[in-house]
């Protein structure tokens, strides 16, 4: 019976090519995996076939576990199987509560190895060709979340509009209308932004426009899966804003060349 | 001749094994390589015999050549030799000038694939214990660099203070006395801080303290390598920090115990 390890693997934005060396080498060793909803079967398919497949994870609206359960259980398969590999979306210290479930299996005396994922909150913009930080459009990043736990907006998120940093907000697109109005009240409604759903997966959507345009398109189109959003000068850098840019100056030209032939 | 192509690939925070599986197939199919410092020559391993290897890299004081230099190297290499990997520290779009270096090669009519990588502005933490977000601790995280292209500190970095995002520096180790003064001009020099050099590499080096106490000790002991900074409450997760608490808490003790006795 091998001692009971855990590690804490993050699997990145969704595109299992996305995930680390080190993730895959723990996959490939693991006993047990706990998969959150939203990893790819492809990442399973790397376990040994002794391997146990927990499903673990939470959907919006019907959390199928409690964290305080997901914890417990984490520690339980390790005593029972050995390596136990935690498998989550993302990275697992961004928004993940990996810092939960690392402190509780510690507390009970089991060695819990951290590895990193590729966080959705940088590399969803960056496979849009949007970088958090780029020269002369931002030099600085701030990541939020729109949930408190009281249901209120975080007073960071009040805050954020008054800075230049790019600001990515994830698990707020329920709450996208009332966002976009913070940057209004500031008088930045017409700030590029950007809104990824289902980032690095076949079924990914995209849309780009500005603070107080984008909300209406996203709440009528989008669908249940999990979004960010992106509010920044840097989403100019996004083709589809290029092309709005374009446009919205072509159609501008035939009422400047009348204003000239006056 | 394969047709030219480029893929701008961010190998991770240092560890070798923290690069992408996507990042390592790109690797191995490579036709050359422009590397920059601090780059782990394992992952130079992962190319082919016939791969060209070019290093590009910049040392802190020692510019070994400038950025438009390597915009342009980038698409020759890709023109001569065909799949050319620009292979970055971190992740290429934080703080990393990936942007411009996509945007000169589209330019000149060569497809670009990102390929995210693991920034060390995450991960470091992480690997420390430390989650940029934690429930309790912090509800979000700041990115920023300590560098303007004036010399001056960034506007957003002077109110940064004021929020309660963890906040994370990249390249401010040279300022960090400067950094320091903004907690405490804002009262908060009791906030934990950390600061990690050489993150995830066996030279790794960890100082934590507060705003108040960290920079003499950090100024005195550091080297010449790269180094980052984390000012937030979350630090406190950190075992080090724990430590001083209860080490603290040990010294004060005899006190309040003679108080008692009187």
């Amino acid at each position: 019976m091998p001692l009971p390890t855990i590690s804490l693997v993050g699997a990145g934005p969704g595109d299992p090519d996305l995930i680390t060396r080190a993730g895959l080498k723990a996959l490939q060793t693991a006993d047990v995996v706990l998969y959150d909803a939203l990893i790819s079967t492809e990442l399973l398919e790397e376990t040994p076939p002794h391997c146990q497949r927990i499903f673990v994870g939470k959907r919006a609206g019907c959390h199928a576990m409690k964290q305080e359960e997901i914890n417990e259980m984490l520690v339980t398969a390790a005593l029972e199987y050995g390596h136990a590999v935690r498998l989550k979306g993302g990275d697992p210290f961004v928004f993940g509560r990996g810092q939960e479930e690392k402190a509780h299996a510690e507390a009970r005396g089991i060695a819990v190895r951290v590895i990193p994922g590729i966080s959705s909150c940088i590399s969803l913009p960056a496979l849009q060709g949007v970088a958090p930080t780029s020269r002369g459009y931002a030099d600085s990043f701030w990541v939020l979340t729109a949930h408190t736990r009281d249901g209120g907006l975080s007073e960071d998120l009040l805050l954020a509009p008054r800075t230049s940093a790019t600001v990515i907000i994830l698990m707020g697109l329920g709450r996208l209308a009332e966002i976009c109005a913070l940057w209004e009240a500031e008088g930045k409604g017409n700030l590029p932004a950007m809104v990824i759903q289902n980032g690095s997966c076949p079924n990914e959507r995209v849309w780009v426009g500005t603070a107080d345009d984008i909300a209406p398109r996203v709440l009528r189109e989008r669908d249940a899966g999990p979004g960010i959003i992106v509010l920044g000068q840097t989403v100019c850098q996004h083709p589809a804003f290029q092309r709005r840019v374009l446009a919205s100056v072509a159609q501008a030209s035939p009422r400047r060349q009348k204003a000239n032939a006056r």
